[in-house]
């Protein structure tokens, strides 16, 4: 391979994101400088957060210019280096966004750039180790504060972030309820993650199935969904309660403003709080959650599930699954093999 | 007076109160049991959360039933005891509801039964240090925690609790900002309870102008009010904003749901908190707010405004004023002076 495959970004979306979004370019391999390194891309991570980054606004991050190449976070391995801390074929993750090929360094790009520890794979280290997982472990704990004989309630369940979330708060003794769209999520939620409750909300009533299988109210709402899913949660906080703001994958399509939750004010009669927060923030900290989400895997009480797609065609598509809900557990990209 | 007026509530409202959803009543003046205490009542209480008491639904507190007197805190003067507690004369706060005469106990009522301490007025008693003013200083401080050079915008900032809030934020060494409606309550906010700034939201863009007048941004917003007020402050809040849900009062008359703010992920990009809280809670606390707002009004740093309606017959049209926006500080209705 000569060339550099690349997505970038040709227009903003309005609604669901579409190939024509994007513009498909062949640029030659580029160069590590002094200092960098070239990085060929194994793996691209998919996270609803990115369709956030394709829009024109004030965020956590800058957003994607037109013309750029779609950022993503990714994991490839060193073909060639300038840099004493990485030697060619040194597998790492960075930000490498849509395309073969990155030229970086450490201190470049959302993510930076890290060796992934002896002995991890591509596919841990991008789901239980990556953003998602952490996402789920610092929102989980240091929001929710979930404890033992608590009710933890999670949306968008079945999700890279909300499977790691909710099994957190089971392994912390808190009675887990679920909120998943379609059969074969609930029924992995419920036998491989060992949720105590999983609630489909393609053929439920979502408000009532809540009061059903929480009877002493929800303490933790660790959302991804945001919308009808919020609000109907928020009927049923209890005195104390936590909502953890994670997503709100429900509005990241939408074309006009979508109203928030009419019973805001069961916040102030349950003294309740809702908090939002973003996993950068927590990475110096990462270390902690690596080291007691791997022991939580070694003695078997955290279960990971991937969906793994390949093919260079299919990544516009692939972010969309996150959207149309085809994903269960984390959404990966395959591009190409280790050397 | 050898009967004990009333006001019942008759049926509950649909929108705004009105007199009918009251029926005017006359009965005994009741005896006192033992243990038990005759206070009859000075000077009653209103708030916007009364309105929540008239409704057929779980809150804080029990609904008002049809045919109960109408609740409300007030103030009263003992007129008979038999609790060793109490003697005929005492000055006391208790929730007499809207009515001359009130039976009752310490342990008794939403607020129990306390005496007056010495020299504290039933306006002062009933403002900053009843129920608005320890309500202004816990959310403000335990919830808001504004620190110098922080910015701190007040809804509702010319009522009983934002009134008090604001300034409170200001001792702290924050810059305030009001949002309150009309000239007279903005002018009090600016020259008497010394604002830095006031939006007129009956004149101004408040979007805009909560732009214009806090360039660094909201650390934190106390709200009252909810609905669009809340969403524009949702637009301008910083990194680590702390929202303090005291009320919602926009939405208090509304006779179908009100939805919420349409810019909740905010919350997530700004890693903000919104929390609700009801002044109960601190009851056991009050003493700490008392003593440093009391020395707050001494060194000329906290002041307070009250409108006083008077007449059995204004009561059902005071609570009211609170939702057309007529009072500035807080609203009092005097029905009687101490013998």
């Amino acid at each position: 391979m000569n060339t550099n495959r690349q997505w970038l970004l040709r227009k903003r979306p309005h609604g669901m994101v579409t190939r024509d979004n994007f513009e498909y370019a062949e640029a030659p391999i580029p160069q590590p400088g002094p200092g960098e390194v070239l990085v060929r891309t194994l793996y691209l991570s998919f996270d609803p957060t990115q369709r956030g980054w394709m829009e024109d606004r004030e965020s956590y991050v800058p957003p994607v210019q037109i013309g750029e190449v779609m950022r993503a976070g990714s994991v490839g391995q060193v073909v060639e280096s300038n840099h004493p801390g990485f030697a060619r074929g040194d597998v790492v993750q960075s930000t490498g966004g849509w395309q073969d090929f990155q030229v970086t360094r450490p201190e470049q790009g959302m993510m930076g750039l890290s060796k992934l520890p002896a002995g991890l794979t591509p596919e841990l280290a991008m789901s239980v180790f990556g953003v998602t997982g952490l996402t789920a472990y610092f929102g989980m704990l240091d929001l929710g504060q979930p404890k033992a004989g608590e009710t933890v309630l999670v949306s968008g369940a079945a999700g890279a972030t909300g499977s790691i979330a909710g099994q957190i708060a089971r392994i912390k003794g808190s009675r887990v309820i679920g909120i998943a769209g379609g059969a074969e999520k609930c029924k992995w939620l419920k036998d491989v993650a060992r949720f105590d409750d999983v609630i489909d909300y393609k053929r439920e009533n979502v408000n009532q199935r809540i009061g059903e299988l929480c009877p002493k109210k929800v303490d933790v709402f660790f959302d991804n969904v945001g919308g009808d899913i919020l609000e109907a949660a928020l009927n049923h906080i209890n005195m104390k309660a936590r909502v953890v703001l994670c997503g709100g994958i429900s509005a990241y399509n939408a074309t006009e403003p979508t109203p928030g939750p009419a019973n805001l004010m069961n916040l102030v009669i349950m003294r309740a709080r809702m908090e939002g927060f973003i996993v950068i923030d927590y990475l110096p900290r990462a270390a902690e959650a690596i080291a007691d989400m791997s022991q939580w895997m070694q003695s078997g009480q955290l279960e990971y599930q991937v969906d793994v797609q390949e093919g260079f065609d299919k990544i516009p598509d692939t972010l969309n699954r996150l959207f149309t809900g085809k994903n269960l557990g984390k959404q990966l990209l395959k591009l190409a093999d280790p050397f």
